[in-house]
């Protein structure tokens, strides 16, 4: 291969100088140039490999910022950041203050909108393509890229719904390789497979039209026959033999992904064609890097690897160390389910990262992955629940403000025995704003019958667990952060926690410290540091935000002129507010320190970088406690 | 018409005992009866008229509530209460402490899901379709009910992708009546128009076997060329040919949904056919009553009507009565828009609640119903706004829920312009616990970036809107109630208000209420009342919860020992605790007493009793403020 033709290329406009029998050179150059730096700079891998080709033929086509590409998620727009001016950053992508691991338009005009969730590019798409048309831009093209995974989101279909009857030139490519993060699930999925396979539409209509031309060489009257069955079936089939037909979308397709020049030659052509129409891809995720092609949920996101061996480098350790929150989440939830026969698993589309494949693989007929559908994984548990199972529905934090309406509506109004456990609690650190899991602990708080409960090691988790499973504990919600805890021996016998009851960690006089869930293990080594300074700290692990333990609050309201509280999620409405609330409410006059997740959206990093941005890592701590007790300390001795 | 079969019937098991020929009978009395009652107490209509037929034949056919059948929203639903024990209650429907519109398990065992909001029916079912799978209650039949207005939810579409591969016997019944509470819109309305027109399906398959019959009636070859063209139809169209198919469903229909006896024997049929299933069912709303019939937007909830004539009773008053602050929104979005060609307005589905069919008449370019689909709404409303628009999205508060992570992750984090109109803010009454808008003010105070704002009066109103469509406002709330507002003579000039700044209604030296919204409306009264007694109460409108007034806070602050906060929402996270964070954040040493929703869910009555349950109408508020106020003067006494 001659080299170079990445190097000339630092925008979109020095692409299109290239010959279209150039692209497949530089789609091999761009293919390495990702896997050069993610091997070394940990990032999603497989998704941007898949669409190395698509990437390039859009920017080659399309004539971008002016026209809008909007990649659904956004983790698949590595290429796409490389080709627009971000070359040489991308070494800083996803690390504290560098590039957004994720499409955002305060980093670059040419992310057309900010993404990170799934099933938002139709909406927005439509929004924007409406929007040129009101401003007269007759020639913009919006490009909505989404995945099959992405597709199963309620969201895009009431895009598409939407879409089918705005008369914009909206073009919706999807972005078919068979898999979310985990192989994709859901009967959308086999009709696509059903489509690309050979009992197909194209098959179809090849085969049908084939036999009428037979039927054609035949006399008048059969020729007559053959055009009325042709025009029935082609009026038919134009209307309604597609889904998305159905839906009033020009349907195109399926085609290879990975022929970068066909690629380049059909959007050509559909730029002219008017109304809404969708391009049925082909992809493979990981394509180009064999490792990654094979086993593609490993390779979504792999962390640091060999690039020549394709090893996956784990950080070894000669000591034990702690298990992922995750792990303890998928192991226990085995257990109980062997304990009790009620019990079933849900999750929407994240079986790998929440561990739940765990249970799918030792018990696939009570393990249930929905898609990503988090609407649907809370209501579908909602019916579970009230015809008696007991269901644990894993969301992460940040994806269940999706199914806010359904936790509230179909779950607490009816007080129905499902158990939530909320991954990715916290800041997520990498990911950044889309993804970090601050709200939850205020958003639940506010409805009415929700236990809302967060552990502060892996040992709570799975008492937790075991306590929300036993008989009428109602809703129940379990909140724990992304990443290893604190216990190498986790495996403990279960106990039963009572609701709403925490415990004193540790004895103190100079101030207390309320902790809600992981953070707690700051606070310990923080009044540890403080306590050799003769900073005597209590330290309460509330354990739940709601109920909340009114048995501290008041040894807490009678005994502390001075309280801290943290958690890791927003300080407005969160576990601050409720005991700001409950003091006010009991009488007791004492200054509440607020430590959390402060008000404006937290970027990315490594959670420790975010962490002690938000002024709550074990130092922040150390120095928030010393600069309140200090005064205190003096206007004692004074 | 022979009568008096209704009045046997108390249960479904009384209906059984019916022959098959009486259920037209006893549809027609059914349908007066809900005539009769609806005419005087005044609730959902057109809905339950147009499946009296489904209902009876449901009943007839299954076996509830071993069955179980889930009504989608639910407002369709007063024929089944009042086949299945609660036909001599059915006078108290929507009253306080009286039925509730919409099926609630705890009010019936009939009553198999609690709904309200649209979209859940199927998740529901096949969850619980599912547990009696895990239970071996093989026999028991699940259906979910479900308008073609719902079936545009994507909740909806994530339900049926995921039934489409799980092996239930669920039967899905489209009730396609074309309407949602306002016609029904978007691409899949028109697919199923089309699927009941002549240019259809069925037609299709109809036209082309015929022709292939014709066809086989000829020589060996020709019986073969025949077979292969069937054949091939025939798998294709069984996989593919339908939307419903397409997701793995068995398609059947469409039929007629007055034919009750046609009806029973499709229903008895498809108990016995496995897997997922779908009837569509043709109905119309507000059928058998003409009126209704032929407007059936008004006659979705026409308020109290003369049965014989059809005339809807107004109010009637000398004096001139304050608009509707839903009319407020509507006239006032089209002045906005007449000056300013950035304003758009956005509703899902709900044009005719919210007033912006004002707009959709004078400008129909400019306005939106995007169909029942608020995440695809907000995500649609920012996509419009990145590329630089202003739209007005006008959801319900308790709709809004369901779009929460949009408004988070599409539009607060990209700090777009978009003005959220939230309308039934606060408890709506007569709909009930589904309905009420209480967690709005706590829900969106915690999202960084978002002005969170309710006007006290018209006025207000409008002036919000005019400081909302001003440049660079970035995501801006306003949060009004149903119904009434106090100003008769409402078209004031607009006036810029400062963001973040409320007003002093009142002077006043023994206690300061802070108010938010049209409730501030009650205070005035109160501290009218208050005042006659000698008690002296400073009032403070505050316009904004977020950010909030900081002016005022410190005012109040340094002049009051004790504050009442008073909103129309849950005191959970709401402004209440907003000033308890401010007070405890700049070290005032004050009590504050939290007027509001308490932390429960509330059901139905009429506004004025439900605000009295929580304490909050005018004399729960004369009578908190004497509580607090007493000691106090006692206190300066003593």
């Amino acid at each position: 291969m001659s080299i170079g033709l990445l190097d000339k290329i630092l925008f979109p406009k020095d692409l299109k100088k290239l010959d279209l029998n150039q692209l497949p050179q530089l789609s091999e150059e761009l293919r390495q140039f990702i896997i050069d730096v993610v091997s070394s700079n940990p990032g999603h891998f497989g998704a941007s490999l898949g669409v190395v080709e698509l990437t390039v033929a859009l920017h080659y086509i399309f004539d971008t910022p002016k026209d809008k590409i909007i990649w659904d998620v956004g983790h698949q727009a590595y290429g796409h950041k490389i080709l627009t001016g971000r070359k040489n950053e991308f070494h800083t992508n996803r690390k504290y203050k560098g590039l957004s691991g994720f499409p955002n338009p305060s980093e670059s005009e040419y992310d057309s909108f900010g993404v990170g969730h799934s099933s938002t590019s139709i909406s927005a798409a439509l929004g924007m393509a409406r929007a040129a048309k009101f401003k007269n831009e007759e020639d913009k093209q919006v490009v909505a890229v989404i995945g099959d995974g992405s597709m199963t989101g309620g969201l895009a279909f009431e895009g598409l719904n939407n879409a089918g009857i705005e008369n914009t030139n909206l073009l919706v490519i999807l972005n078919d390789n068979n898999m979310a993060i985990d192989p994709n699930v859901g009967a959308l999925k086999e009709y696509l497979l059903d489509i690309t396979t050979s009992k197909t539409y194209n098959k179809f209509k090849t085969d049908v039209w084939n036999m009428l031309g037979y039927l054609n060489k035949l006399g008048r009257n059969y020729q007559k026959l053959a055009q009325q069955i042709e025009n029935a079936i082609k009026s038919f089939l134009l209307k309604q033999s597609n889904l998305f037909e159905s839906l009033n979308f020009r349907y195109f397709g399926p085609i290879d992904g990975h022929d970068v020049v066909y690629l380049a030659k059909i959007l050509k052509d559909l730029k002219d064609i008017k109304g809404p129409k969708l391009l049925h891809v082909i992809t493979q995720k990981g394509k180009g890097f064999k490792q990654a092609e094979i086993n593609q949920t490993t390779w979504h996101a792999p962390g640091k690897f060999d690039k020549h061996t394709g090893e996956i480098l784990k950080i070894k350790s000669d000591k034990l160390i702690p298990p992922k929150y995750q792990d303890v989440f998928g192991h226990t939830i085995v257990e109980l389910a062997k304990q009790n026969n009620k019990v079933v698993g849900i999750t929407p589309a994240m079986p790998t990262g929440c561990s739940l494949n765990i249970m799918m693989k030792e018990m696939p007929e009570r393990t249930f992955d929905v898609g990503i559908a988090e609407q649907h994984a809370v209501t579908f548990s909602a019916g579970l629940a009230i015809e008696g199972m007991l269901p644990f529905c894993n969301i992460y934090s940040s994806f269940m403000q999706r199914a806010y309406d359904q936790v509230i509506h179909d779950v607490a109004l009816q007080n129905l025995n499902v158990v939530f456990c909320l991954d990715r609690g916290g800041l997520v650190g990498e990911d950044g704003a889309t993804h970090h899991g601050v709200y939850d602990l205020a958003y639940f708080r506010s409805i009415p019958n929700i236990i809302v409960s967060a552990p502060i090691n892996e040992e709570e988790l799975r008492n937790l667990m075991y306590t929300a499973q036993l008989p009428n504990k109602g809703v129940f919600s379990i909140r724990y952060p992304r990443g290893r805890g604190v216990m190498p021996q986790w495996e403990t016998p279960f106990k039963e926690i009572e609701i709403g009851k925490g415990e004193k960690i540790r004895e103190g006089k100079d101030i207390a410290v309320l902790s809600i869930g992981h953070i707690g293990n700051f606070v310990i080594e923080a009044t540890k540091e403080l306590a050799k300074k003769r900073i005597d700290v209590a330290h309460y692990n509330m354990r739940f935000v709601k109920p909340i333990d009114e048995n501290i609050l008041h040894e807490v309201g009678k005994n502390f002129k001075t309280i801290v509280t943290i958690e890791d999620g927003t300080i407005v409405g969160g576990l601050g507010s409720a005991v700001l609330e409950f003091m006010n409410d009991h009488g007791y006059m004492v200054k509440v320190k607020r430590l959390g997740v402060p008000d404006k959206f937290i970027e990315h990093g490594t959670p420790q970088e975010l962490y002690k941005e938000c002024g709550f890592d074990t130092n922040g701590i150390i120095e928030c406690i010393k600069n309140l007790v200090k005064p205190n300390l003096l206007s004692n001795v004074g």
